[in-house]
């Protein structure tokens, strides 16, 4: 755990998927007001679904930002890039000293399950955590027409206790909280990835010339019963905080793998678990 | 496990991140050549670092292309879209029935360590896996003049087992092939991914009008001396092949942050691992 250095405010990065003009990173800058010294770098544009993307092939460009909360103005650059390159950019680059905390968010609409890997907002808090920054990203379930008030309080008394104790190295936590009043979420519940997945199709239609283009639709199915998952708290009324890692290896699977027919046509592995 | 249906040939559809006219997707269709029905749905243009970016705010459109392979023509269409677009179009819309394996690749360059979050090829793969399809990243360790030729034959030999034996649910192998000779590749090492990253910066410069912008850089270091790592089987001359799942929950993680201050702060948990 690598609570931050005491005695001096807490340098504080804020970051979103949904551009730097979007009510839910100044919801989330007004709620942190005070909890230490805040900086904003963001896409300039909104970049959903963007996943882990990052800008390899051209240069990015950081343009200053007026960017205010009730206490006064925060430093703020919008990046032509995808929220990855912003937390690289900041880190690197805009911000010096570097941040002691990512948050990323509020996203519009939860991110939980599989979503966790399209999410421009995760890949936020994941490339902070590469970094080795502790992070966290928040995303409000509701897609419509979101109060962002409530999630920025959870967000304040996480991030507190975040700065307090630190989060494990290279784990990063993935919040998602409930489209609820207040008096209607019941706490928070530490919680697994749950196991679902979109059934897709695709809307085919074709374009005044007759050629065909298609519109990625689909419903989301939740495949996984399970009470721990983020979809059941979240159902259940629950902040979800899930802790994330970027170590992508399915180490239950290695037994799987080594059970004869592997060893047989490869050889064996000296792998231990 | 779930290996394909025996008595008919296996459709084999293969993507990639470097765009469908890349020499490594040709290369690896010859390679397979023979093995299965093959199909290519792949990027139009290079999509390197993309991570698994998905199209959701513009329609994706997908072009036959003339695509060969020594027996004969290829079913192939290039999409304007990402490899995970590609995946999601050809398994939805394109192929009926689906795919019984996808394989992406073979990606000029590694997807070792973190590199796995931001690959396009990987995300190919990890797509197909959430679409319960089971999957292969194939990548040669070479950023300059690659020869596809070893790799392919590595390709063929992991394809035909996977084939065979099927994969274990939601787990896909991220292959990494070392840019040796035949027979200085020592074998395949089942490994984990490494813990490394990129210590970057940025190329800033100025534009003709005195405006400034970033080009990313960096050298990527290795912090893992552990032997079982992707990284360290390359360097000993194996073929690395590492298991990958699409669920990042940091399970290891639950421990550490129920350590008395999460409970005082947030109540217990009533996860079990």
């Amino acid at each position: 755990m690598s609570a931050s250095s005491s005695g001096t405010a807490p340098r504080i990065l804020l970051c979103n998927d949904d551009g730097i003009h979007a009510p839910g990173i100044h919801s989330l800058a007004t709620a942190l007001d005070g909890v230490g010294e805040l900086f904003v770098v963001a896409p300039t544009t909104e970049q959903s679904a963007v996943g882990h993307a990052i800008t390899v092939r051209d240069p990015v460009r950081a343009h200053s930002v007026a960017f205010e909360v009730p206490s006064g103005p925060v430093p703020a650059w919008g990046v032509t890039g995808t929220p990855a390159d912003s937390v690289k950019l900041a880190c690197h680059e805009l911000l010096d000293p570097p941040p002691d905390l990512v948050v990323s968010g509020i996203n519009q609409g939860p991110n939980t399950a599989v979503n966790v890997l399209y999410s421009g907002t995760v890949s936020a808090a994941t490339e902070a955590s590469i970094l080795g920054v502790d992070a966290l990203a928040i995303s409000l379930c509701d897609w419509s027409e979101p109060q962002f008030e409530e999630a920025g309080r959870w967000s304040r008394r996480i991030v507190e206790w975040a700065l307090e104790h630190g989060l494990p190295r290279g784990v990063l936590l993935n919040v998602n909280v409930p489209a609820l009043p207040e008096d209607e979420i019941k706490g928070i519940a530490l919680t697994r990835q749950a196991r679902a997945r979109w059934e897709e199709g695709f809307d085919r239609r074709t374009d005044p010339a007759d050629r065909p283009y298609y519109w990625l639709s689909g419903t989301f199915v939740n495949l996984d019963d399970g009470q721990e998952t983020d979809l059941s708290a979240i159902e259940r009324g629950y902040v979800s905080v899930t802790p994330i890692q970027h170590d992508m290896t399915a180490y239950d699977a290695f037994d799987a793998l080594t059970d004869g027919s592997w060893d047989e046509s490869f050889g064996g592995t000296d792998f231990e678990t």
